[in-house]
């Protein structure tokens, strides 16, 4: 009998994921800010928790798929969330935050018992529906190997365990996340040119993304600029500058500069 | 039998690529500007062209594999070149030149008869050994017809065929060679960051270059960053200051911005 789990968060991306544990067997309980959000998932079997608290038992293990470091912490500081978790509960926080807001909210849940797991997911919603996530994995080795049937029943095509010490896996998304902009960005120069130059775009992403860079970003990027049909909607905007700004200020408390990252967040080049 | 094929530029790339036609049983006359480069191909079998234009024969073929626009128009410029090649020889040029000294060089040929096949070529000279090389090209289509046996003996994975208006396969090296720069720089600046921040950088290559970058270029650099190896040794170094100035220059003759590949070339981070 698997154990139940509370899900707070089913945004695009949370929602998919939640609808595999569901089919995965994995009893419910689900909550999210805007209610009529769980509907789909209530109604496929999941239970509804009013209150984000109410998807945590004590003793369990709570996933929440946010926005950023704040709507993590304000979940974590709201109605008692963590007594109520209590000792031996496990914190999946799968949401692309910063590692020092991670770190911090590892310390959290330490000083009650709790235990935090830092789970940031790479892939887009269909990725999550085909069962093609990517997750990098941080956090206390118990916990980890307690969740990680979870973890892959998500949609995981791979898990990757980044170690003990949270923040690891958390940096690894927002480094992934950049070298995502940057391939985009020199996809998009590229191709333009190329097509400025009389070459078919078609033919041209389908030599490069089968020889240099038989990559998805390259892959489906060049897709969507051969049938200039990129449309990044607001919300996809807002992350791609949300979790660039994330990399730069990681980078930047580490002191390891970033004049890639620094130039793209501040280009004003196409912004297809 | 295979036809006699005239080879000038026993560089890097172009030794291994001879080799391989020897092997696959092209009789070979073999010029370099630097005559004991010849000697490995000669002991192998190869006849030794004195001059440049003493590996041409009438109708024939014959492929240079130079450095830039200049040194290939000096070639064809030299000793009566032409002349030699004569009606219906066909000159297969698989230089990373401009788009546009190609086309003026596809011109000069035409004026004589001569045929002109552009076709540069992705890949080290550890990819031609392999034979994993990845070759584009434009020119005439009898022309193509005639020489991409040729080609693949040398050690092409897969030829790729942009038309018949030279210019196009030297527009898509020049793109791919950007699209290269663009992702080693990003690499180098995400994998210092994660290092800064605790990450061991051989478990982020791991995943990485498994999941969003499973690409050639992101696997091979970032094994180099790892061992903390890379050596870029000066001809390497010249070959993408020059393939990112031809870049920009085809892109700004046809009025295309690029704004990404003018932070690169002027960029002061870590040139490793």
């Amino acid at each position: 009998m698997a154990e139940l789990i509370g899900f707070i968060g089913l945004g695009a991306l949370g929602a998919p994921i939640a609808t595999n544990l569901l089919a995965a067997g994995y009893p419910l309980l689900v909550h999210n800010r805007t209610a009529a959000k769980a509907d789909g998932l209530v109604a496929r079997g999941a239970g509804r928790a009013d209150r984000s608290v109410d998807a945590v038992r004590p003793g369990g293990i709570v996933v929440t798929l946010l926005w950023d470091d704040a709507s993590v912490e304000e979940v974590v500081a709201r109605d008692g969330f963590l007594d109520a978790l209590g000792p031996g509960g496990v914190h999946v926080s799968m949401s692309t935050i910063s590692p020092a807001g991670s770190r911090r909210l590892a310390a959290m849940h330490a000083e009650r018992g709790c235990l935090f797991v830092e789970a940031p997911v790479f892939g887009r919603p269909e990725a999550a529906v085909a069962r093609q996530l990517w997750i990098a994995c941080a956090g206390p080795a118990a916990a980890k190997a307690r969740v990680r049937p979870i973890l892959e029943a998500m949609g995981a095509a791979g898990v990757f365990d980044f170690g003990e010490e949270v923040g690891a896996a958390t940096t690894v998304k927002l480094v992934g996340n950049f070298m995502i902009g940057a391939a985009a960005r020199s996809l998009a120069e590229g191709l333009a040119a190329a097509e400025a130059n009389g070459c078919d775009p078609e033919a041209v992403v389908a030599m490069l993304t089968t020889t240099l860079f038989p990559a998805p970003i390259y892959q489906s990027y060049g897709r969507l600029l051969v049938e200039k049909t990129v449309v990044m909607n607001a919300g996809q905007a807002d992350i791609g500058r949300k979790d660039l700004g994330l990399f730069r200020a990681m980078a930047a408390e580490a002191g390891a500069p970033t004049p890639m990252a620094d130039f793209i967040s501040g280009a004003s080049g196409p912004r297809r």
